[in-house]
């Protein structure tokens, strides 16, 4: 009989690992690679002209279960969204997850359906995984870790060092529905108005943009920790500054208002569906249009466009109220939100 | 001032992330790659005729410092010998931290400089990672993940469908130094005789057999996690079995007594060091020449030969006694050791 719960020696490399990937991961995850895998899964050779990308996140969220998603959805989803922002394919995933001894099967169950459905919903596969267990006491019920290999066209040229003055910075939805749906679990507290995570696959949008602009696509990356703003910052060339308005930055009321209540600022809290895209200034409308024609990037904006200032000075980010005043939106400092993601 | 321990600012994603990377990471893993990486590190295309392999694995073992190796040193041989066992050079490797708030800078810091000077003597570099903080008591000082890409040969067949009978299973050295190094840690026993774990990367060796023996190697497996005899009881084909005899197993003496003492098999023991190879029958000794000419293979040992079985039964290890008695050693049940990797 099957245990109702995860033992040390589900983590032992004996027989009940075996019956453990049996049971339940080869059952929920299976597919070929998976199966032959034996210490490592061997992908098909990649097309001439295609650079091997490759990304790690672990995932330590909590609660694990939450309004919009989980944490496989969000291993699913954010190692993805990885690659694409880096302007790759996604080709195969890993899947180690590191469990608490005493967690629930039912629990552990449910977050491989959840990682089955996110990669069947994405078309990308888990090719070779690892199970750690810890004693009680050790870990925290579920921590996962996902890698991720995706194919970039070797000419690519996405980053930093290509933005210009002039680029367009687009936003591809509304900020901080993640942050705000973890935290107000993690407080307790049920916010009406069904706000949810945002937990998606950016890599059919990061493609759409990439396929149509090509090299006028000038940075791709996800807002998660650290937000909107500390992103921004982060990739704002030397002497580069970007201006918004306000106004229009898009986020949804019971954000504001759970932001305005408890001191928040969306601009810092995580997203986990959300891409910024930095274009050339002359394509901002097309780009728009190509995002807003994708699920994910319905309600897309343009926040501005990149100026140099003349006085050497580091990168910065400056919000316009609707009053005119100016402020600066400086990169996070000071921890806001624990096991956001 | 640099904080003395983690704190969960350190995990945010904003300046004390930055600083903990730039101040610590790049300090001691940095290279180009790892530099530039945004969200994913873009690797070289690969030369035609060869095929990515991937893999994962997570490291929880306690301690985190113990004879002859630590945490960081383990989870940099232990990907790589993962890719070497499929037959692929490692090409680059990710590095994942889950870390518990309140560890001491010092800890990780000693931890980092390990996983870099592995990765130096390896020849792997570390290009793409990511850091977790979670709160103190939902963690255990350092959990790791690494992953890694290698590049196989597109015609390579390592594998239990190619093991025949005939072949010969032959072992790269002693059995259960690191079970049991770890295990009298755990335990708060010193060892006397200078036992340390055995963990070293076999790539190098592996690559040797290879380049030499070609398809003539049938299957290439490192018995970690359940030892030398749950592997053997994995790959052999149905109808399989394998004899040895007991004199040949090469154990330390240290180990054997700790064994004896403990009620211990060192076939069950973990090697974070060791390789099993099953090469075709004819090829044994040019194999085991080969594999004895690395350091890493000095005290190889002629297993036997894979035996068929009229009877259709389950493949079965058979171990010969000095006494001439036969006993079988079925896969791992039970959990041995928890944390030993």
């Amino acid at each position: 009989m099957t245990p109702q719960t995860i033992l040390l020696d589900h983590g032992s490399g004996g027989l009940a690992s075996r019956r453990l990937l049996e049971e339940h991961i080869y059952k929920k995850l299976g597919n070929k690679a998976l199966y032959n895998g034996g210490d490592s899964a061997l992908l098909s050779a990649l097309p001439a002209g295609v650079q091997p990308a490759f990304t790690t996140d672990s995932y330590v969220v909590d609660p694990l279960f939450f309004p919009g998603g989980d944490i496989g959805k969000l291993a699913v989803h954010g190692t993805i969204n990885d690659l694409a922002m880096a302007g790759a394919k996604p080709l195969a995933l890993s899947l180690a997850l590191i469990l608490e001894e005493g967690l629930e099967m039912e629990m552990l169950s449910a977050v491989l359906d959840s990682i089955g459905a996110a990669c069947r919903e994405a078309g990308v596969q888990i090719v070779t995984g690892d199970t750690k267990v810890v004693p009680k006491g050790k870990g925290d019920k579920i921590f996962i870790n996902t890698s991720g290999i995706g194919a970039a066209a070797e000419n690519i040229t996405l980053g930093q060092h290509v933005i210009e003055e002039g680029d367009a910075v687009l936003l591809s939805g509304t900020m901080g529905d993640h942050g705000i749906t973890i935290m107000s679990k993690q407080a307790g507290i049920d916010l009406h108005g069904g706000l949810q995570s945002d937990t998606c696959a950016l890599h059919r949008m990061a493609a759409g943009l990439l396929e149509e602009l090509g090299g006028a696509v000038h940075c791709l990356r996800d807002p998660t920790r650290g937000g909107v703003a500390t992103v921004i910052n982060e990739v704002l060339p030397e002497n580069g500054s970007l201006t918004v308005e306000e106004s229009t930055l898009p986020i949804r009321p019971q954000v504001g208002a759970a932001c305005e209540l408890l001191g928040l600022d969306p601009l810092y809290l995580a997203n986990e569906g959300k891409m910024l895209a930095i274009v050339e200034g002359g394509k901002a409308e097309r780009a728009l249009q190509i995002m807003r024609n994708f699920p994910e990037g319905a309600e897309a904006v343009l926040l501005g466009k990149v100026a140099r200032e003349e006085k050497r000075r580091p990168a910065r980010l400056i919000l316009r109220t609707s009053a005119g005043g100016l402020r600066m939106a400086a990169p996070l400092q000071g921890m806001t939100l624990p096991r956001i993601c």
